[in-house]
């Protein structure tokens, strides 16, 4: 019997997602923070929340409030798979995760999502995964601006070949280099860091008619229980929050996607100016065994890649119908998930490259006398040394 | 302490996806056919194929083979998330596979992977997973063209208003609308069905260099091993078979999409023409019990607006490096995995609509009868009742 | 003859773009500002400005600063098709350019382009382009702004049903979606307004080498001489300023989006409560006298459609290579063109929408009654009144 | 005053678009054949089309067809920006181009577009486009398959390293690198050129209303008259034929983007085992006279990452409501426009780039050298040979 015909793996073959296919985030801490368990948690994390904050305004009772937070407080107890699964008649988790959660609190569970509506929950919940995976994705962009700072000062006035549409042009530093990275991942981080990520509290109709005056309040006080900004109005239909976010992280994507891209070309064999850290298993070819790899690299641009596409799908979800879509929202879910473990797996990765570059000033000093030859003098570094201080005085600034 | 500090949920709180945030492909068969389990067991396949070719041709022992086979038939005994972690030195996952089938093949571990290189495994295996899918998408976009069928006969004569910018415009029949469905879903299938899903034997420079003039005979006994098809030459940086698989799905999801949006928009409940099924735990809102919402359709559609970005990235990657990409073919992986199981949840799901879709030609007449009233008199249905014939016949004769 | 067989239209049958398959922004100022006209202005202003700026630190002399301005004035003595063509040659059009101002201004020729590189005029251009659509797009955004306010105002209590899935939910007022529109076209214009445009300066290999110790005074002076803002470092390959943009323009073009969806869709002849503005020419059909078309939704639509995609091509286009990519800025020209002006039609579009939208609270009361029925009693309107009132606040403070 | 205040560039200095920010496009066939001109010659043919057709079969007086025919015949009749910008009132440009044509016509001006939609001359006139532009991308494509062929042929044998991310791993040839390429724009190509370009023909409602039991004589003259292949039943929301165009445009602009990315890396300063053909005018830099760029590679790769996302686009857009989406439709024309252009301006710098392509045999074997040292034997090039001559069977039975 031909294999093609063995037809699907059996369904009961977990898993359906340990990162086989997307390398760049396996096992690292983006991953786990945006996982679907994580994303259960966040959603009882954003109705214990609700509770806490109705029972601060009296609009519910304080022991429900401690009798919800206690039932939500063990994402375990839940069974993701199965609210999958019948998130398909609803078309959202959060039916009958309110149903699973409101079983589980016994008498509180009628107080149980009072006056929210599912995309309340799924929204507020969304923002704790963005909020808590860019902790994650700034401890590993900083310490990549760690290694980038320290490779500029130290190449500082390494000369190499500059290269345009692939040949070597005029002289410039690998510190220039690297401080051009240092300064992209910087903005990245700091596009990144400013995004306002706001709890979602509307209700039905996005009016939050349940709550009468106090609706304002109950607001604030849901912001200041889970931690998330306070919004203007909700954003059911308008979707400024997840648009900005995905952008910022295609943003960051891409500047850790052009280090990646240069370290690749650099390292190529003809060029061997810089080489990725070696090590037990790293670049390791199945089939070469001469061979190093650069396999982070590919890794990263392999993100780089996919973001920005990520990116298009939550943008283009913004002209969404009404007071709640028929698919735009539901389109949101996974390429904004996407989009935050690839970039969080890009930037871990990133700092581990650039933590242990290997870097060749003796063969970047080789390809620049090539150069100089056709070129028959030496036009200098320009101002090279000094794109590198003002890149290093930005960074020491944000530090401050 | 707010809860936004609470820090990345506990790593080891399985699952990454259980499909919590794409409902439209939760429980689906597509799912289960395209879970890592079922690629890990679609390269243990690619394998054990490859040595059973190998085998047929005298370049290693039979009982090798045997061997080979045995150890790689069980995927339960690989560790899918240990496999995704090591992919990381070396880029991707069959490095580590290898050394795990080596080890569990005992003495004739050292056949395994003879003459091939990471991107055989990798690539063969993907189109096993495609194949696999391709089955079953094409078996649910079976049911949606019987049913659709049925709806093209049924409402044959069944006059409604055509509707063009959202306005009323001119009479046709839901049974034309449901023709124009049926025949974007027969051009679908028909494109999907055609495919050529080919193996992938190169070794490392792509020249098959480890099998002297047994090479095409090896490509040939590795095609029929795996039921897959025999490519010209190795493409390993000529992405046309994922390329045109990723455009086929695109074009199946909006195929699909295209009858989501036409059911959300015929289930407002200002024209209420037509209902999606109801039934237990269906269309439900978790906070408005007099609502029916057009759950399936969302679903559909939340796929149709994913697959086309996904389809980017795979076309995009198709400007590849040399002899293999450091980027462009990993981020091939992970975009076609979330095109078959978006589509192949879309199809089921349309399945499912269809089939229990709720017409009704009461309504239909009354709004008929407001256009009626603003055209002044009746121009008919022109040629509709035709188009049906036309479709239905273009049906028919896909099937004979 | 079959007129397939025509072959190509005659090449000189100019024109090659008036807007014919771009109606929305078809003769708009935006249109008018990014055209070829424009950004061939634009380079000549970048390079006159450079002129003056390197006369004013003593690099060139002042008198050929003044000729090459004189030269580079009018727009009008330079061929954009034949320059076009030229690019072909070298990659991009300001080679072709350069040499043709240099023969236009003289004995000042020599002086022209100092120490410059191609991507410093072309980005510089852009970004000139840029800066000057901006204002055009952020003025009839203002001009919505206002109409929007009028809106949210005017109808802070009038009740309609607010829909979720297409399915009347519950009572919410048209003020409060005016106010869920005005914010997110409020937070869009914000974004749009505080994105820095800098110029580009860095010479060949992006250090500054012709320029010696004045080299930052010199950039200093160019942001100047253009009125654009002064970058920290060349960012010939650190794409920052023209990620951002496409960003922030996608998220301009979504917020338009969601109201151009939500006029198409209350628009529909089942529903009703709002109509586009009627007049001379809108609206028609070339068949159906009686209709009366959301054209300006359809339109402003479009462009909500496609600037996400532009907008992916200038994100995945930042993992560009070494000093100057070989295709990926290439690639960012013609999409970041489009980005600007779809965005800026569907502003004008949008302006002139909102400016005569018609609203039937009568409609909307009668739509929202048939609601009331299935509730059974009225919850009334919770928050509505209150959420309009924080938008206007929002919006007033904003033009403080 | 600073430059950036300078406003707008007057709207009257044309050009919008001579090509100057897509020069892979500029003055090529595919440029002339896809610009307004051209589209709204193929929309005029297509109303002459329609007349001529019904003339035939007795709808409209055979004198009336022929005035019809000798009105449309010039498009320089028509003022192409004067349209686009009435266009703007009923959304798409063939209402303002019937009015305009009825006048031209005159008494037989009643006969015109007579019981047609403006969808089915916009289609109709897109496919005309289409199959036009087809014919040029085809012929160019057929070039480059040429000297693909001749490239392959002569470089049969000769050894170079082949590379896989970036590092040289095991010998290849030259010529197995160019039946790679050769594959690939063959299976594009064929891809392209089996697509089915049909008329339109549908009527407001898509009923053929107008026709009663002639619509499908009709249709089949209507194809007849144009030369484009005869539809099912109409398309006007049923894309496929659109949405197949742009992925096999996608598909055959990334098999030309593919061999560009090679070509640049192999012309790399430090690689130079090819070179891009040398002359008058190519491959120049405005500040470095040594250099030779690799300009025609940088412009077909600026094509291949872009249209991917123009396909997007259209991919997306298939979710489209009813009878005629309220800008689905309308944001696919400048994407299937862009395709097009880019794509045949790719296939056209392709052919020049590898009729002209210089290959130094030498320097691939010196590169060969440095690897064998570190394999330190020589493992031979394996089959590369007999992939030569595979590709090039399949190409020679394709001319068959």
């Amino acid at each position: 019997m031909a294999s093609e015909e063995r037809g699907p793996a059996r369904p009961d073959a977990a898993p359906l997602d340990a990162g086989l296919l997307s390398p760049v985030r396996a096992g690292t801490e983006a991953e786990a923070a945006t996982g679907d368990a994580a994303y259960l948690a966040a959603m009882l994390d954003a109705e214990a929340a609700l509770a806490r904050a109705q029972a601060r305004l009296g609009i519910i009772p304080a022991d429900a409030a401690a009798a919800i937070g206690a039932a939500a407080a063990d994402a375990g107890r839940f069974d993701a798979a199965d609210l999958a699964r019948r998130a398909r008649g609803s078309g959202n988790p959060v039916v009958p995760l309110v149903a699973d959660l409101r079983a589980l609190a016994g008498p509180a569970g009628r107080h149980v999502h009072r006056g929210a509506t599912s995309q309340d929950i799924a929204d507020t919940g969304a923002m704790l995964v963005a909020a808590r995976t860019r902790r994650v994705v700034l401890a590993h962009l900083d310490r990549a601006l760690d290694a980038l700072a320290g490779l500029a000062a130290r190449y500082r006035d390494t000369p190499m070949p500059a290269r345009t549409l692939g040949r070597q042009a005029l002289p410039t530093t690998f510190g220039a280099k690297a401080a051009n990275w240092l300064l992209g991942c910087l903005e990245a981080r700091g596009r990144l860091a400013a995004l306002p990520l706001p709890v979602q509290l509307g209700g039905p109709a996005g009016t939050l008619d349940a709550f009468g005056d106090r609706a304002f309040d109950l607001v604030a006080a849901f912001a200041e229980e889970t931690g998330l900004d306070r919004p203007v109005l909700p954003w059911h239909t308008r979707r400024t929050p997840v648009a900005e976010l995905a952008s910022a992280l295609a943003l960051t994507a891409g500047a850790l996607g052009k280090i990646a891209t240069d370290v690749w070309l650099l390292s190529q064999s003809e060029v061997g100016e810089v080489a990725e850290p070696a090590g037990e298993g790293r670049g390791g070819s199945s089939s070469m065994p001469h061979k190093r790899n650069p396999a982070m690299s590919a890794l990263i641009r392999s993100a780089a890649l996919q973001v920005p596409a990520q990116a298009q799908v939550v943008l283009a979800a913004q002209a969404a119908p009404h007071e709640r879509p028929a698919g735009e929202w539901h389109a949101e879910w996974q390429p904004l998930r996407e989009s935050l473990r690839l970039t969080g797996g890009a930037a871990e990765t990133a700092a581990e490259l650039l933590g242990g570059l290997e870097v060749s000033p003796a063969l970047m000093r080789a390809d620049l006398d090539d150069l100089l030859d056709v070129l028959g003098d030496d036009p200098g570094t320009g101002a090279a040394a000094a794109l590198v201080d003002r890149a290093l005085d930005a960074y020491r600034r944000s530090r401050a």
